[in-house]
């Protein structure tokens, strides 16, 4: 599949396949996250698909685009978390086969999820790498479609919820989004850039998983190992099409501590009711720690996935027992 | 104002008061849920308003219908949760004075939420029913609308979630809905009788609270003091015109125990990433609890709200340490 990437246009053209099987999600002001971070706060609730996460978007565009034959040898791709249940989903809605491979040791909530949604989830190799290269094999050996997470369709799909916040805020001063690949940051540039170039796009990730971020500060791909507990951007190599996108329109780069990440998903379940995973609260962890810079302007941020285990929210509410 | 019951046309009519300022929210199927219960489960996500709750519709059909001297004078009501804050919503957007009384020790959250809203929240009184009557005075004393949380307005606005379902999901075999005042359960009782006489309506209460379910069961009001961690629920007093509708069309009423609507949080949590608030839950609860009943069917659960504080969050996760 091409690595270019996508237009405005392309975006438009996506919206038809992903408002096949999902709905808009809403873009909801909350006073007392204002208040808390001294600017207008709006949040982007793509938690609120029923898998989760705004990737759904992108793998629907993706299934809806493939050939016969493509379709035939079905889907064939690698994923610890988010992405894997958005091909699931994508490829159970349009009758295609998906192979998703995960490390051995995946997490099982997500490994069931994706089953659920009667992906084969095939365990192999020590690490994500691992198992992304066993799968490509796969998937050329059997004439199958082998999907990385920043194709250009995908970035076409999840382009259509940066439409959706501008539908309902044409004005936004800020959008933050948290970057794994960057398909989210970079759809977010393209549609901004088209539909109101004041709008400045910020892409924010953890300080314990900096390589796309240290890459488009050097201009040149740098990989670091990451540690962090927000899987959903703990990426250690850049890719290449989303950094160039990124050099060309983001407005900046900024990173928070897993810390301000998890004071970041108690404050959204306190004053949004709204449980986050790790990636989907680094926007908000972004506000509060650079807050002069966005004192007062209106603020976007991007709640990207809810999917965080109970597992983990025990141990970030038992961490912080003294936030309310 | 009237204490009639509205029609199917009226809900139809309070469709274009609801949507000028909220949209429609999901109703997602959860394949691992419906695993966990053995039959076919969709969530219909009311907490995915901006203020968590269904509420929010009636407030704004009730709010677009005052007249001109009512909108003058302003509006008067008693709550400690969700119905504060969607009257509160409701007149902010229709420019009109929110005045909420509650009770001395009200939950300081809600309070706040109320106040980021702009309405003027007064405390009066030990308990909900010395606050009602104290505002109830002061609105007739100044020739405002004292509104109480069954009006015929507010349950044609929230009727319009009901439609949502059957535009989804045209043929439900059981829509579980939480009953407090009972507005929610007669909105979708009139439609599901109008749309699909075939999809059976159940209420669903704490067992620590069963007025309004030994009301219609002896066809008389009987009063019981409410002992329930889910305030959504926490009525002792049964409301007259929604009695009457239940005992039209009501399938059946069932119970739940507290500790069985916290277990439903948390699964809720699990499968789902959802924050539940108690009531919200409850349907949950009652499809697990009497799961033979609704074996392979095509199961609705009215998540009405995800208004639950951290703090209550935290014991329930403390208390239930086995789950995941």
């Amino acid at each position: 599949m091409s690595l270019q990437y996508p237009t405005i246009t392309d975006i438009y053209a996506a919206r038809k396949h992903v408002y096949q099987y999902v709905t808009p999600t809403p873009l909801h002001y909350y006073a007392d996250l204002s208040r808390l971070a001294g600017c207008d706060i709006w949040v982007k609730h793509e938690n609120h698909h029923a898998v989760g996460a705004f990737k759904v978007r992108g793998g629907l565009v993706l299934a809806a685009g493939l050939s016969a034959g493509e379709r035939q040898a079905g889907l064939f791709t690698a994923s610890t978390g988010n992405h894997g249940q958005s091909i699931a989903f994508a490829a159970k809605v349009h009758g295609i086969k998906a192979r998703i491979a995960v490390p051995e040791k995946a997490n099982p909530g997500k490994v069931s999820a994706m089953r659920s949604l009667d992906a084969e989830v095939i365990h192999h190799g020590k690490n994500f790498d691992e198992a992304r290269e066993w799968i490509r094999q796969q998937a050329e050996e059997s004439g199958g479609c082998f999907i990385g997470p920043t194709e250009e369709s995908l970035i076409a799909g999840v382009g259509t919820y940066v439409l959706e916040i501008f539908e309902t805020l044409p004005d936004p001063d800020y959008i933050i989004v948290p970057v794994g690949g960057g398909s989210s940051v970079c759809a977010a540039s393209i549609v901004a850039h088209a539909i109101n170039p004041e709008t400045k796009v910020i892409g924010a990730q953890s300080s314990g998983a900096p390589a796309a971020q240290q890459s488009w500060k050097a201009g040149k791909p740098i990989e670091v190992a990451p540690n962090t507990f927000a899987e959903g951007v703990a990426t250690g190599v850049p890719f290449e099409n989303t950094q160039r996108i990124m050099r060309k329109y983001l407005n900046d780069f900024l990173l928070v501590d897993d810390a301000e990440i998890e004071a970041a998903i108690i404050h959204l379940l306190h004053l949004t009711h709204t449980l986050s995973e790790g990636a989907g609260a680094i926007p908000l962890a972004t506000a509060l720690r650079y807050r002069e810079r966005f004192r007062g302007k209106k603020v976007v941020l991007v709640l990207s996935g809810g999917n965080l285990s109970v597992a983990k929210l025990r141990r970030i509410l038992d961490r912080h027992r003294q936030q309310q």
